[in-house]
């Protein structure tokens, strides 16, 4: 693959459009635009209040396969698509996480796509962008800051400095701060605890900004964050420490939705990212509504695979912003599923049918589990210029048999050229009305048995497992009066059980649940099956050993 | 003084032009502009070039009088006297730096001048602005995750965990993370070591970005930060772990000076603000020579009174970038000279001739000092709404008899109507040639003479004090090769001696040392007399608890 160009080489051979013509595709008046620089720009709340009205478009969700180490490009297809749905004369917009800054000084890579299907610029996507994630560590840390400042003080709240649950952002690879003692140097240094530090997209603020209806529900849902307890277990709240009206200020500006373009300049909404995991992993509930109030067809993406992903997207952001999606989308690779079926990374370059129709058995549990939310189910095989013929009609055969659609697309080569039938099929689909969409569970169930229920009927397992501590807990968030919150599985992507290296369609297991942790800002449980890494570390050899300007002013060494 | 319109009433009544009219003010295309919104841009690097070889324009310093708590108005008499010279009809624009964002949520207050001499947007320059200080804070903590990163995995160089200097930064008031544990946790966590945060605009990372004269000199800088030592002592410097490519990008865009407006559509550029003890407390080199390519007059401000600040943006910023002022504002108001006179701050209202004569004695030392460095020095007295004629009287026949001009200046109340005078009499001085400017000291005088020198001419000590392990450390610095390096006195503002108490003018005294610092990158020794906190608090009632959108969508609480 040598002769091909580099992503980062033909995003700078891109001719981008001011962002004002970039907004005129959507309707949005350069006055409603924030421009950073001439081809970033925020939308203003007032143009936000403004379309509120306007009829609505078609919401089109992007998903995958279990993610395997040979890569799935599932934000690739979504603009793939979008550029497709562009291109056959859709009015169509993509909505996509904001990448994290800390983790590209790790390993080498960023997070706008691929090949000819890319947003741009994605330097300055990458780096600080708009500046959302810096507001959102620092509305993290004032929270901080404030919390141990009310103890420092007089403590009114009675807050217990050893329960004390919030801890500080940075955006930042950085595993010397996941656990550190604070508070040290004597009486006017602050009062000695533990704490520690979270990458910023692991924040709660950055769930509550991404599922946030508008300013008032996002200063509404950072008051109702549980802060820490007293010493007899009472909640305290960041209202209770008068922290959310601050905070809202520092979040005002971010919470404008970003608007930046394709490579073949349509308009593309990044907003919001927050963690898969412990979060809900999809781009912010004020990007998604705006963009189907302008757009005819809205393409987004969910994190991991489908069984994390689209499941928290359905029964998390969709449940509480009341979106209805109209098609789905589920990416495939023939590598990936050959990794599904039992071959190794160093050995996917040789073709594989066998291996390939073994691993569409994970394919095959991904189109069962989006079946039940009632949304018609369609199959992106995002082609790799080494799969071969007998490899992908081995695909399209398993899919032909389910009774689902598959395309073969070459956005990544190609561009939206590269996606013409999936965007026709998917435009029509979507303009059928024949997605019925329905929740997987109800908010009266318990959160035992919305658990249950996820891992019974997705993940193929025969049940959950849980120690008496975590089974208190369950009960206690119900006493609390959170029980009606939908719960947010923290789960490895890479299986369907809580065992990274069991691929494929594994079922029959139990899943353990080892912690259950309250969001009471972004209004659910997070439910902890596995361990859950919520700072990364540099590697041994980390990218930032080799980033540098170049004689250009460009940056090398970020790709 | 109920009758009159507060800072941010007066700001709001404005009417801002487009950031492409103020930068055509200044013959800047709007294609050179990188715009935050409609009335905030970056100027970039390609104009700054094209703009290398122009004419230089005036450089106009503006400081002030010891520090009290009545106000000087330092920074509204630079933008009431940029307003003043354009209102002349003179092409001028103003140098000033940065307000940082965490002592917003502490004690009330904004640091964009005030009355009819303002920069705005207001809310913006003191929230994020266009994101600078983010960057600064990301670099910096890049390079903290580096350090620990490189302790974790082989520590090829050695360094000591316990000798390492460089702390980590955030831009937020948390006294709870002066004194930290980081590493805890077991040996997957890093190693457990002593460190602490700063605020950011004290970071090292600050004071290189406001001295760097490009993006390699910053490089460069930045490489040569000692982060800290080995067992026997060698120095270990950013450059030794690779930190200083990745570090530069972080702050390729930062680098570009800020450009906004005054409330009377005059051209501003705000950018960088290192702290004024610890660091040298001027914006940034690169916004004051591109504005002296772009405008014949540039008036600029350095932090604190003018034995601090004013001998640093000398000794310190103009010996680095060969900048050559051209004439010298001395602030000071009839409330300042009263308490240094001896009246308390809650009797300030009341006439008091005899108090300002003999309060007098500070600005006649400054202006003494000033005239050492062979600038012409100018006194703008910044005119309250309760001063009475007789007290400013007093003042001018104090200068008169010093044979300096002083001027009564209205702009807080008129804006550049009120400094016409002092701008016709500046504009003057400046393009007379009467100013022979001169460094206080040379490079060569060892670092002790330089500190001496300094206390015993502008100070009035008779001489600086220093127990074996600090001279001790003057001469390893000497040895280590930064003899020749100026010095940055860290002093209380408040006095010429090391107590802040000692109001007027003291002499005789001696001026211990407490500790000296080396700041590699910044290329100068810091010389600590006193406290000096890099980390402040918040108060009992913090301002935090009383910011918040109103219904119009605006922040309350935060002036």
């Amino acid at each position: 693959m040598s002769s091909y160009k580099s992503d980062i080489e033909i995003a700078r051979e891109s001719t981008m459009q001011p962002i004002g013509e970039i907004g005129e595709k959507l309707g949005i008046p350069y006055e409603a635009l924030m421009p950073f620089g001439h081809t970033k720009a925020k939308v203003s709340q007032g143009f936000i209040e403004s379309v509120k009205d306007n009829k609505q478009g078609k919401l089109i969700l992007v998903t995958a396969i279990s993610p395997t180490p040979a890569g799935e490009g599932k934000t690739t297809t979504t603009v793939g698509l979008g550029d497709g749905l562009n291109r056959i004369g859709k009015k169509a917009t993509i909505c996509i996480r904001e990448p994290s800054l800390g983790p590209c000084f790790g390993m080498k890579g960023g997070a706008a796509g691929g090949g000819h299907a890319q947003v741009v610029p994605m330097e300055d996507i990458n780096l600080h962008f708009t500046g959302d994630f810096h507001a959102i560590g620092a509305a993290h840390n004032l929270l901080s800051a404030l919390i141990d400042n009310h103890i420092h003080w007089e403590n009114k709240s009675g807050l217990d400095p050893r329960r004390i649950t919030w801890r500080r952002v940075v955006d930042m690879n950085d595993r010397a701060l996941r656990n550190i003692n604070v508070g040290l140097g004597g009486p006017f240094n602050g009062t000695p605890r533990e704490s520690g530090f979270d990458i910023t997209v692991a924040s709660e603020i950055m769930a509550i900004f991404c599922l946030a209806t508008d300013l008032d529900d996002l200063s509404r849902r950072i008051g109702n964050i549980v802060v820490g307890y007293t010493r007899d277990m009472t909640p305290v709240r960041a209202r209770e420490i008068n922290a959310e009206g601050a905070m809202t200020v520092l979040l005002k500006d971010a919470f404008m939705p970003n608007l930046v373009q394709t490579l073949e300049n349509n308009p593309a909404f990044i907003h919001g990212g927050p963690f898969a995991n412990i979060a809900h992993g999809c781009n912010s509930v004020i990007a998604t509504t705006t963009a189907l109030k302008i757009a005819d067809y809205v393409v987004t993406e969910a994190g991991f695979g489908a069984d994390l992903g689209a499941e928290k997207f359905f029964d998390i952001k969709c449940r509480k912003a009341g979106l209805e999606p109209a098609a789905v989308v589920l990416v495939a690779t023939a590598r990936a599923l050959k990794m599904h079926g039992g071959v190794a990374k160093t050995d996917l370059n040789t073709e594989n049918v066998e291996a390939i129709t073994s691993g569409c058995k994970n394919l095959g549990r991904h189109i069962d589990n989006l079946s039940k939310y009632g949304v018609p189910v369609t199959v992106a095989i995002n082609r790799f210029v080494t799969d071969s013929d007998a490899e992908l009609q081995a695909i399209q055969a398993f899919c032909e048999a389910r009774g689902v659609q598959a395309f073969n697309c070459e956005h990544w080569e190609k561009g939206g050229a590269g996606t013409e039938a999936l965007a026709h099929h998917i435009a029509e689909v979507a303009d059928s009305g024949a997605s019925k969409f329905e929740l997987l569970y109800n908010d009266e169930m318990s959160l035992w048995d919305k658990a249950e229920h996820i891992a019974k009927t997705l993940y193929g397992a025969d049940e959950i497992i849980a120690d008496n501590k975590v089974r208190k807990q369950f009960a206690q968030f119900e006493q609390d009066g959170y029980g009606h919150f939908p719960v947010c599985m923290a789960k490895t992507q890479y299986s369907f059980s809580t065992d990274p290296s069991l691929m494929g369609a594994p079922s029959g297991h139990a899943v353990p649940i080892r912690e259950v942790r309250l969001s009471a800002g972004a209004e659910f449980i997070v439910v902890v099956c596995g361990d859950i890494m919520t700072m990364p570390g540099l590697p041994r050899v980390p990218s930032a050993d080799h980033i540098h300007l170049n004689e250009q002013g460009q940056i090398d060494g970020l790709f």
